[in-house]
Parts: structure tokens; sequence; C-alpha cells
């Protein structure tokens, strides 16, 4: 099983073209797609995908994941075991968040596994859907490259835990407007029943546990299915309420009613 | 084989999830995407979607279908048996044009076939996708959940058939900006030949069999593939000749050149 | 297997129904999707994407690629072998540039491999598909339609080839914004490192052989993928650069340092 993550979209036949190279090394592999929509060039909303979806897919799952702004230049072409499941994709985060505890981490050097003459601006057809395709097909991961210590980390911002607080951020909306950020059920511990959360100059004043709860048209803030805190519209768009600024990074307070008890 | 019709799109990585969950039960299960496109929320044309498409699956097909925005409430989650394949999805009119004599309906009430702990917001990866992922792998349709007498059905508006006319209107436009009516063959019976449409104050003389019949750039109507009245233009988008509203809900009238004799 | 390219989208059901009526015929096919978003009725894009997938995908692959304005009019429905594949759609255009020299060319006249009444605007689903599947199951070419001596060609723009320059022009823009032309390797022969190369009023010195040798934001011409010559912005859209025209059609101008040695 192979699935594939991409900002290509389908309409050039790019991913396609990808599809067809991790079939002719092996016909027998099944294809997934999570997504060839991912914003071109955006490593975080694309490491964010593949860590949403990555854990419930089987083990031995191999995951083909190219969003590659610096394809052809010295990022290195990557292989991850992690989770039980393998990560094939550059050396420039996109891979980090999906793979916390990496088993092992290599880099593709065995170019015999490679298309003939990679393109310098395709290895996601070239050099990683071949090397999907191997995997899939049984080579051991260990032919496929050589073991390296670390890789690129994606940083994503930290919450600031103080006493009755917690200070963090949007880090991305999703297609329906929710607003994920960066503060986790862990953040909020045995508070989160009497948190109000702060954004964008409004107050909500507690956590709903699903958008049905609410109003139509009430702002809510619940744990996601993730298990971060989101900002939500009940039937509609808390983005679109914040107005026309993408709203990655915006501000984000959780106080709790007595302060001084987280 | 699965089925997937969702409005998640792909982006986020919740499509994804979906599929792994799916496969996690049932890893020799074959998913094809029907859509993750749909408009957020719109049960409608989700309903339409699913309708216009499940007829063509072979028997046993499941088709998981998640279009949710009562995810968590007390709307509950289904199974559907009907025309020898099976619909999982909320009770909410999704599923109800795909199966309109269902031979079982179910409440989905057995929680060991749903991952542990389903968040309150995403049943498609924590209930549905869990236990289509269990129907492909072959457990029988009546361990999934009791029976219930009936569902929720979407209410689409019906044509009023007069003497020498049918009043009907415009149900969704599609991706080619043709407008798909809520009329169809038997509403027209056998005056089809004969008859004029009227809609946003233009006549159509006539009925064509397809689109390049007319000239280019002429709107015409003619029966859709799926056996309704549609309104198109040739090489065209008759949704842009008739201005910036939606044109859900636009009237169209049919008449007959000799009234009278419907 | 059975990939499917098309300019349907997925939210109206179309591509849906398009894939259960293959699945009807031949339930072990595998489906591969490259695309359903090609721009309605852009026979170009469709055809320049079927070109950059298919070469990629293992022999005896079916293709089933459905862009058809004129559908249900003349225009013949085709099945072309090509490259060790087979290629099914209609005879617009759509097939040529991925089937340069076709083995055969067939005329789908065997409506007993047809659905039982194929809608008049919907071949894709009543006509092309069950053929797919068909020929998925093993059914021979020969006997699902009779040979023909030729099919539209799709004429695409050629480069007017002089002493010390050669002429060209955009063909169409990827959703990175890249710029693809029809020059292309051969055209260029062995001047391609002196290469100077206008459009739009810029003149680019030099080729570079991937996007991130620039300076982030600088303008550069490189082979693409597909090998052609390709206008692109380092971590940019070269598209956005050259105003809201659609790039189609653009000059593009070649020069060599010491003109008269092309």
């Amino acid at each position: 099983m192979v699935t594939l993550l991409t900002d290509f979209g389908t309409a050039d036949g790019y991913a396609g073209a990808m599809k067809g190279a991790v079939l002719s090394v092996c016909p027998e592999a099944r294809l997934v797609d999570i997504s060839h929509e991912l914003p071109a060039g955006d490593l975080r909303s694309g490491a964010l995908a593949l860590m949403a979806a990555a854990p419930y897919f089987p083990e031995a799952t191999v995951h083909l994941a190219v969003i590659d702004p610096g394809v052809g230049t010295s990022r290195a072409p990557l292989l991850v075991e992690a989770c039980g499941q393998y990560f094939v994709g550059p050396n420039n985060g996109l891979l980090s968040l999906a793979t916390p505890r990496p088993r092992t981490i290599r880099v593709l050097d065995r170019s015999e596994f490679f298309a003939l003459r990679p393109s310098p601006t395709f290895h996601g057809r070239d050099i990683f859907a071949p090397v999907a395709g191997h995997l899939a097909a049984g080579t051991p991961a260990a032919e496929l490259g050589s073991e390296l210590a670390t890789m690129e980390q994606l940083e994503l911002p930290e919450p600031r835990v103080g006493p009755g607080s917690v200070e963090g951020q949007v880090l991305v909306a999703d297609r329906f407007g929710n607003l994920l950020t960066n503060i986790d059920r862990e953040h909020l511990g045995q508070n989160s029943h009497q948190a109000r959360v702060e954004i964008g100059g409004r107050t909500i004043a507690g956590l709903v546990s699903t958008y049905g709860e609410a109003r139509e048209g009430e702002l809510v803030a619940l744990f996601s299915s993730s298990g971060v805190l989101e900002i939500a519209v009940s039937s509609g768009s808390a983005r679109e309420i914040f107005g026309p600024d993408p709203p990655e990074g915006m501000p984000v307070v959780v106080r709790f009613d007595r302060p001084g008890q987280v």
C-alpha cells in the first residue's frame, strides 16, 4: 500500500506520472491518494496533513510525500521508518511531524533504484516514486539508502504556559474554516472545562464537545479530532469571521476562571 | 469495494485519515473516490452526487458518505441496504436519494465496531469508516446495528403538472454550468418533442438530444444523463448566462404547443 | 489497470458514475485517477496531461480519457493502441499527443460492449467506461471496434528555428505558474548553455538546471521534467509576473550568443 501526498494538483499530469512510476516498479502496489491539493510549496500544511492521516493507516504502509521547492538542490531524498510505517520524501521538514521518533532515517543514495536519468526538477517521479515502488515490492529499507543521524525538523511555534493562562496561536485553517491551534489537551490539563478563550478581540466562555452543541453562527472552542484546541463557528466559518487576512499566526489565549491554578 | 463521498476536501488530511481507518480494519478493501469536493455541509449536492454515481457500481459495493454538519449530536449513524448495495453515513438525508426503497435501515449502535474513543467531531474517521471496513471484510450487516423503521428524507421540491404545462425549478448546476431541474421524462410524457421551456425570461423552443446539435453559444433544453430536464449552453455555461446568483430554485416552466393535451 | 482523465470534476458524481461503470464490467479493474480537474472542454490541457502521465504507466495499461464537448455528435469513439498501452476516448485530438505512432486506431462500433441505451450526453459513462472495462477484463481490442486509418490530431504550434534563434510560444502554465513552451531540447541542440531567452519584454541569460539554483524570486529558464523549455520563478510564479492574461500563446524567443551557429 502506497499513499500519495503532494502539492502538484492533478491537472498537469505530474501526479499521474508519479503514480505510473510507482506502478511500473510494483504493478501490485495499491495506491491511496491522501491529497494532491496542498498549497504549492507549503511544507507546514503538508506536514500537518500527513500527521493527520498517516497514523490511521495499517502497519508497513509506504507514505510517498512530495512538496519539494528545493528539488534538485542539495536537500537529500529520504526514507524514514517510524511508527511501523515508511515515509519517502525530501529532507525539508515535510516528513517530520508524522515521524516524531523515527526508528531509522536513510538518505536515498542508491541510484540503481531511481529512474535512469532523473530530471533535476521532478524527483517525485524519478526518485521518490521508484523507491516507494521498490519498498512496496519488498526491497528492504536497508538496501535503499544509508543511515543518517538526523533530519530536518519543521519548527512549530510552542505555546507559552503560564499561571492561569496558555498563550498560543493559530497554525492553520481547515476547509470548513475551523482554526486549529498549537494548544493541545495536555497544555490545558484539568482546566479545560473552565477555560475562557480569547481570539481576535472576542472571548469564548467554555469549551463545547461538538459544533452542533452551539447555536447556528455561534463562535465556539473545542478539541479537534486530532486533540488540539480548535476555534469554530457552528454551521459557519471561523476563518471568515476574522477577516480576509490568513489566520495563521493569530494569537489565541486561554485563561482560567481561577487564575493561578494551572 | 468501498466508495467515498465527503465534503472534506483532501488538503487537511481528513479524507486520508478516513481512508486509513477503512484500510486498518480491512486491508484488502479497494477504495474508490467518488468525491471529497462537495460544498461544505451541502446535503442536497451530496445526495444528488451519490444518486448519480451509486447505481453504476457493482452489487454489494459499500458507499461511505459523510457530509455531517450535525456530527456528535443526536442524529444517528446509519447503515442502509438498498439496491443490493450498502450505504454508511449520517441520518440527515444524505443517503436518502440513493436509497429510495431501502431493504433495511440500521442505526450503528454496536460500538465494538467503532474506533476506541470516537472523536465527537469526526465520526467519518472513527465510526463510519471502521464500520465500512467491517462490512467490506464480511461482517454481516445485521451484526452492525439494530433496525430502524424510517430515516431522514431529503425533500426535493416537486414540480406542478397542470394542463399544458409543468412548473418546476433548478435543483443544481453542474461543473459545466448545466442546470439540472426537478422535471423528468415522466412529467413530460409524450409531449417532450413539442415542448417550450421558459427560464429566466427566455424561451427555448423544443428539446435537443445533445449539446452539439445546437450552434455554439445557443441556449438549449435536453434530457440529462440521469433523465431530468437540463438547461445548457452549447460550448458554454447556462449558469453564467443567468447572472451571478446561485441558480438553485430558479423557476422552469415547460409549456406544450397544444395546451390541454398533457 | 485503468487510469482516468476527465474534465468532470468530482462533485457532480459523473466521475464516480464512470468509475462504477468500469467496475461493473470488470470488478477486478484497478482504477488510478490521473485527473478529473482539467478545465472544462480544454482538449489541449487534457492531451498534454495525458502525454505527461501515460508513458510512466506499465505496459497494457488502459487509459480512459474523456473531455468530450462533442459528445453524442458524429465524432467517433476511439480505442487506440500505442506504446504498448490502450487509450479509450473521443476522436477529437485528446488522445493524439500521447499516441504519436499508434499501432492501431479503432472506432468503437460494437454496441454490445456499451451500456444498454447510452445517454447521448454521457458517453464517458455509457460507452467509454464499459469498453475500458471489457479491455481490462481481457477482451481483445480487435473485438471492440473496426480499424480506422487516421484519427484527429491536436495541432500544437511548431517553433520557428532560424540561424541563431528559435521562436516559439507558451503552450500552458502549470499549477506552480511555470510556463511550458513548444521548444524542446532538440530545437536548441548544443547551444542551450549559451542561450538567452526573451519573454514578455524580459531577457533571461542562460539556463539553469533546477529552480533552487537561482535566487528566490528570480526569473529562470530551464528544461522541464518532460524535456521542453520552461520559464519559472524560483519560489514563485512566472505566470503571475506576466500579468492577468492567460499566458498561452505568449511568444518566447531563444537567441544564442554567437548567431549563425545553430
